[in-house]
């Protein structure tokens, strides 16, 4: 979060609901600047530049600390300290403070036909760490989603398996179980920046991503228990209770190795837009094989080449032909504060953080740019960092108000370096929508407004 | 989990206002067992005895396996695979599922006079991993809770302090922050055993105890910031927003190590009843000094005594003398399931789960007990095992329906053991009301119904 926390806040709620409409910087340019909130803040930063620092702060721009504590009306205001309180448990599932009302998952009307089969992206701008709440955990739907009824739900295991067999909830649940710390990202994730459309936030350039902490029983205990053939079965049918008939081939290689048969996600059963009762959990792979309201798992020993994965999910190459199968999503990061939307309102220091994942492994180093790749600082990474999870990563920066581009560059534990967008058009040429895990650049205005470019 | 989740769901739901009333058992046992969900499940089970087991399944029960795809009316029920479901971002911020409506924060009313200073217990039977979703994080409340204005709340810095300071939110999210995981714990958790009260499930027994992913700025950050003298200033005084005027003690030297002025609780600012928009965060230290809507820190050179540490928090002793600012919450664990109230409706496989933390570090094994403490067997971890946080252990365990005693016993990584109760009433007596880490036992009788005993 930058400077004006409250200022981004208000960006959020004036993001149009599509960032395909033609509105978009007009609508932010309107309403982007709140004057009498930018007056209060400008008025504590002045006050504030009196006084020495201490060590630490050496480093730090002065304009960074506020001194408002001359203002009385703040006291005036602060009536919580002399009045009662509510009670406990006058919420016994608990909601965010209505101050945070904004911060919410956001549709693109203008990305796909019905609502029925689109994406609610997770507002990243407004996050801290690496845990995904679970009401801001981003949806892609097929055919919607649904409140099933886990004493109905059902996921039957059969193929090249000795004995096929037909679990409950009730009977999955009793098994040994395992919680692990992973990100999930939609294969479609920044996918308009192939065509170069320029979105405007990073809600809705990289708000396919998610991050929790997943519960179930391992995949290969289930195969093991059905006496599933691993000599011959090499892949596995996943199957969706949806009525999309959601299926997808996975890698049973890999797949023997990490996947969850999940129930839980953050402490918590499944949300229902997630899958509830039961998902699959492909840490490492593209989202749509994170197949949602698991019903079925057939042991096989070829390629599906069902219609989410012969259709969709491939990427067009120059040549004509597709990239099938392309299913880990590639060492990836973005800087989520400052990013496109928000404003800095005032030079001086700002903390820039943002995320780093890869599905191959663990972050080894994240580098930042701060002039558009010219040169380029190693960033803190907070701990843990956890393999196939996301990784927050932290810098200090200060603005001396002049232009700046702003760039992230993730490397992972297998030495494979985020590539620019160029370089992935070299390969790719122009025509995917999937799969694309470029370096993002945000620019920042000599006015502090920050936007979405593309650079090299 | 249990095989009869759902079965525990019920209990949960059927389970009374206040454990103090006298009708809770009858209303358990009038109210605990569902005849036709037990009828439905039993007939799935006799089903599921046929067929062989794969390799590790031979370690497990048989009767762990449903088989209810002959059921015609279990697919007559799921019409979610024929129907259009609902579209995305119809829960702008997500909701749990409808059927997840009974885990939910319960007060115990007979505990506390009036509900704004009073305890919600967090639903641990309930929950999976370590992370404790925000809307079940539990609640400590001296006189309510708020909806602060983010824009209108200041943190005062002051004391032993060359630059006196007054930080608004914006300032303080400005500053470098970091994110790490830590369990919260009061230290009244788990109090009512010191009376041998035999509450009757986990979550009135240890549900004061949450673990989130924290983000803010170190104060050790802040305090240099203000100059902080660390040669006479040897202790913080946190003073919190509300009504109450909570005020704590907090050691600087440990402080200094670990805590965080936080805004941040898994991935998204604090909720409102947890302190939003700032509390401190002292990892390893009992909650009440973790003060929330924190206001002021004042550096000084002599512990306190406010009303909080000189009244409230310490252990009355045999000879009569309190042990005071005793705040480090020691090592202890806790079987969530099976747990009090819970009921095992068959023989068979289950995995026993549970938590286990340590103020002092990392946890560094747990070992379990199904006979009452004459045998003990070494639990897996769920990894990331993280200092000051909670660990979750799950272990295999074949139930041949005969009465059993489940224990846990946490060892962190001092080499310090989690204490029987009677161990810790030799030292401490039996008038003491915090700090009780002593080993939790559940008792398991032939039908299978689960109840808190206490052993040694």
């Amino acid at each position: 979060m930058s400077l004006k926390d409250s200022k981004i806040r208000a960006q959020i709620r004036l993001a149009p609901e599509s960032f395909l409409g033609p509105d978009v910087i007009a609508d932010i340019n309107q309403h982007g600047l709140d004057k009498k909130r930018r007056g209060f803040l400008r008025q504590g930063l002045v006050a504030a530049t009196s006084g020495t620092l201490g060590s630490v702060a050496a480093s730090l721009s002065t304009n960074v600390f506020g001194a408002t504590d001359g203002d009385p009306a703040i006291l005036e205001k602060q009536v919580w300290q002399t009045t009662l309180g509510k009670n406990v448990a006058t919420m016994p599932y608990g909601t965010p403070s209505i101050y945070e009302a904004n911060l919410i998952r956001r549709e693109s009307p203008g990305l796909t036909r019905v609502s029925a089969a689109s994406v609610a992206f997770t507002p990243l701008q407004g996050l801290f760490g690496i845990i995904t709440p679970n009401g801001l955990h981003f949806e892609r739907q097929h055919q919607g989603w649904y409140n099933i009824d886990p004493n109905v739900h059902r996921l039957m295991i059969n193929g090249l398996v000795k004995n096929s067999r037909v679990f409950t909830m009730s009977d999955l649940m009793r098994l040994p179980s395992v919680s692990r710390i992973h990100f999930i990202e939609c294969g479609a994730n920044t996918g308009l920046e192939w065509g170069n459309v320029a979105v405007p936030t990073v809600q809705y350039t990289h708000g396919m991503l998610s991050c929790c902490e997943f519960t179930g029983v391992p995949l290969s205990l289930l195969l093991d228990v059905c006496g599933a053939d691993l000599k011959k079965g090499k892949y596995l049918l996943a199957e969706g209770g949806d009525g999309s008939g959601m299926t997808r081939t996975i890698n049973l290689d890999s797949a023997l190795k990490d996947s969850i048969v999940a129930w839980g996600m953050n402490g918590e059963m499944l949300r229902p837009e997630n899958g509830f009762p039961l998902r699959l959990v492909v840490p490492g792979v593209q989202g749509v094989s994170w197949v949602k309201w698991l019903r079925r798992l057939e042991v096989g020993d070829m390629r599906y080449g069902t219609k989410d994965e012969a259709v969709h999910y491939n990427d067009l190459m120059p040549d004509g032909l597709a990239r099938q199968y392309t299913s880990i999503q590639e060492c990836k990061s973005v800087i989520t504060t400052p990013s496109g939307g928000q404003q800095l309102l005032e030079k001086g220091f700002y903390n820039v953080t943002g995320l780093a994942w890869s599905g191959r492994g663990k972050i080894k180093r994240v580098d930042v740019s701060v002039d558009g790749g010219n040169n380029w600082r190693t960033a803190r990474l907070e701990t843990p960092v956890l393999t196939k999870a996301l990784t927050r990563f932290n810098i200090d920066w200060t603005w001396d108000g002049a232009p700046a581009i702003l760039l992230s560059r993730a490397i992972d534990e297998t030495g494979y370096v985020q590539p620019t967008i160029k370089m992935l058009r070299d390969v790719r040429g122009t025509r995917s929508i999937y799969h694309n895990n470029a370096i993002q650049a945000w620019k920042i205005d000599s006015n502090g407004e920050v936007s979405n470019v593309q650079v090299g």
